[in-house]
């Protein structure tokens, strides 16, 4: 609880209008898109710029309050669940599109822009943002900075943290901070910028991102291919890129998922197919058409029951879309979907997509599995209902056993999705006792007051590891 | 000086033929590439692998002895100069590509190999590591990463940095960390893989390195354009990039730096312009007809005074050659070369080479210029004499200005040599006190006892700005 003095500090900063602490206002904001976890905030706040964002970091540190920086909350890993109370903060007021530099590539933003506003931004002027997440018609620039959220063009752009150039953040000690600039090349220092990204709001606010854009490519063609064998569809994948070709996009989906996603999108899916890969490649026209000849050749060789171009941009879109959309679909089925992230070297996507069917079936789970197969990057989803807590258990069972499967095959317990509080009991398996040191010095360097963000990322302990 | 005792447990750990401390080897290692800095180490010393750098490094942290990891001196920063004593660490016996991963693409190599030697080796297979600093015949992999080294093909394929997929480094309290994987997605806490990045070898011992590597481009194609005007050709530059097109290479030379190089090289380069600019593309044959032929449409527009393709790969070779020799050319003119690095974003290039050659008459300097136009980074040299006391002075003041220059133009003291021990006194400028505040928590966090290259990043006072 936040003392009545604290909250008139508070409101002083930022106005009434911008600090909340109604029951209604706590309570939506008392969780994300993450299943399982919900806790309940003290305040709300909407600061208007970083000079209020310095205020309010230099009162909750030295009132030891935690504070929660929050975009959309479309994270799954619990980024943003106030779950040790203090305050939410919000980037409402500062969603703005500064400047978008066509001479130098770069696009200037605050960090409650929309993602495909921002997008959407940079293509009219012919330019090209890169990093895609499937939340990104809600989700905003500061929580994919914070994440370093992924998507579905990682394979061939890699992912946020390739397109930040520099940002402005305000540390717990109330001091600002601006890294980069519109540069290519600057090695002045340690990298704060990709320090910042993807530390889950524990170090400090990011309150202005400089990023990169580069040119928009040319045309884009899609293409699903059918498997009856899921081996033969990850099997293609590694040879696509042995092959020396990086398409744009390479999804994998299960029969599972791809029957659900026809259900929700009803675009004509081919449900027969025990797994899709839907390819997409883009460029100029005659390398794209040459590529995608060299792909469907590719499938072909590898057995796939049907190699089909999309014939029209619509039509591409349609399955984008419906592969955007296997969250929501999944989440129609059961009370609770639990949507994991576990990621491997893409050569052992197909032991890892066997190793989760054998987990599944082990554990009596319903497991989906769909994801990002070029860069190794798998969403198995689990449709169960928090409710039970009898196959609760058997599901934290089964997770565990993916996760050590995928650090076992040289992967990682989150390719795209984060730590967060969900997953931080598994930090130690990827990283070692050495490496979860390492980082937690770094947090201590910066937040000594362990405001930011408190309970995310670092474990009180961590979890043991299940015997397989 | 070490004492005995500490000798002795030194050459225990590494075996007396990898401990060296006659004068004639603390002489070798008493300086590296960066005129005018020079300390004698106490001692020589070369690993054979990470358990015996653990073991060294556990002793120096106890009895507080400074610790040089060096790959081959080429930096230009005193980067790898022992100038508060210790013992320099050689890679001599961490040399070693471990694998070269054409499922994955990756290359797995100790910190010793050399840069050129590895990218040799993947080329045989049909693969590529771009980053191509000028020193890349002798640099080394552990070295390019300590620097996050640049190169001329850093504008479309970026730098070190942007290759390295994780790595595994002794710390100085003896941990041994290892972070990322064959993974194109990981966010498994904060990024230490890019921490260590740039980070000059302060924060602990970089032991192995995972690269990512790409497919090798088709084809690729080479043109020098010569101007009368200097600012013409930095519009060019510009104008390319918002045309759309990203080239390869896009360097530029000052006819100061082309009159010296064609003396050197003697391949008849063209030294009656005022600046010439070395453009490459490469990728598929039709686009890199496609984008030249629209580089020679913009040049021309620009009033260049020649458009000329090389005709064989041969000429190219020997153009790029040229280039990569630039400072050993410069450096037979006179006793003492000075090669700085300020970068700037690329729209300023014109405004910032306008500045360098105020900036040099002012102070009656030798100043030339070249460099990565199309990263915005430039290489202003100084041919001038470290003896004459009273002109290195003048040296001193100019630099300061350009930096200051760099700075107000949204620049930045170094885009790809680092920070070491000549630009830690500008430090402060780019970054402001807070900066480098924040940098030094992280400093502290790693190395308590401050015995990784101390003296390096970090100046004991920042130097105060010059009045301009």
């Amino acid at each position: 609880m936040l003392t009545s003095e604290v909250k008139k500090l508070l409101v002083q900063i930022v106005g009434q209008e911008n600090y909340k602490d109604s029951n209604e206002m706590r309570l939506v904001y008392s969780y994300d898109a993450t299943p399982t976890f919900q806790s309940l905030p003290d305040a709300v706040i909407s600061p208007r710029n970083k000079e209020e964002i310095q205020k309010i970091l230099q009162l909750c540190n030295e009132q030891q309050i935690p504070i929660v920086p929050r975009g959309s909350g479309t994270n799954l890993c619990a980024g943003t669940c106030p779950t040790q109370g203090g305050i939410v903060l919000l980037f409402t007021h500062m969603d703005k599109i500064l400047e978008i530099d066509e001479e130098n590539l770069t696009a200037t933003v605050q960090p409650g822009v929309i993602t495909l506003d921002l997008i959407n931004a940079v293509e009219e002027r012919g330019l090209f943002y890169p990093p895609d997440p499937s939340s990104m018609k809600i989700s905003t620039i500061g929580g994919n900075i914070n994440e370093n959220s992924g998507g579905l063009r990682g394979l061939k752009y890699g992912v946020t943290r390739d397109y930040v150039l520099g940002l402005e953040a305000v540390l717990p000690n109330g001091n600002i901070i601006r890294t980069g600039g519109k540069l290519a090349k600057d090695v002045a220092g340690y990298d704060l910028t990709r320090l910042f990204v993807g530390s889950e709001g524990t170090l400090g606010v990011v309150t202005e991102v400089l990023l990169k854009l580069v040119p928009m490519p040319e045309t884009k063609s899609t293409m699903l291919v059918l498997y009856e064998d899921i081996d033969a569809a990850a099997r293609s994948v590694s040879k696509i890129i042995s092959n020396r070709i990086i398409p744009t996009t390479l999804e994998f989906l299960d029969k599972p998922t791809l029957e659900v996603v026809e259900d929700f999108a009803k675009i004509g899916l081919p449900t027969h197919a025990n797994a899709v890969l839907l390819i997409e490649q883009d460029g100029p026209p005659e390398i794209v058409s040459r590529d995608m000849e060299k792909i469907a050749m590719v499938c072909r060789e590898e057995q796939a029951l049907s190699v089909e171009m999309a014939a029209t941009e619509e039509e591409a879109d349609a399955l984008r879309t419906a592969r955007r959309s296997a969250l929501s679909a999944l989440a129609r089925m059961k009370p609770t979907t639990i949507l994991e992230d576990a990621t491997v070297p893409r050569s052992k996507i197909s032991e890892m997509v066997r190793a989760i069917n054998e987990i599944a079936a082990k554990y009596d789970l319903n497991i989906c599995t769909f994801g990002h197969a070029g860069d190794g990057n798998l969403h198995p989803t689990c449709l169960t209902d928090a409710r039970n807590e009898e196959e609760m258990e058997r599901v934290e069972h089964a997770f565990a056993e993916i996760f050590d499967k995928a650090i076992a095959l040289g992967g990682t317990i989150t390719g795209e999705h984060g730590v967060g509080e969900m997953k931080s009991p598994y930090l130690e398996w990827k990283l070692g006792k050495e490496g979860v040191e390492a980082m937690k010095a770094i947090k201590q360097a910066f937040d000594p007051n362990n405001i930011m963000n408190p309970g995310k990322m670092f474990a009180k302990d961590s979890r043991k590891r299940v015997l397989v």
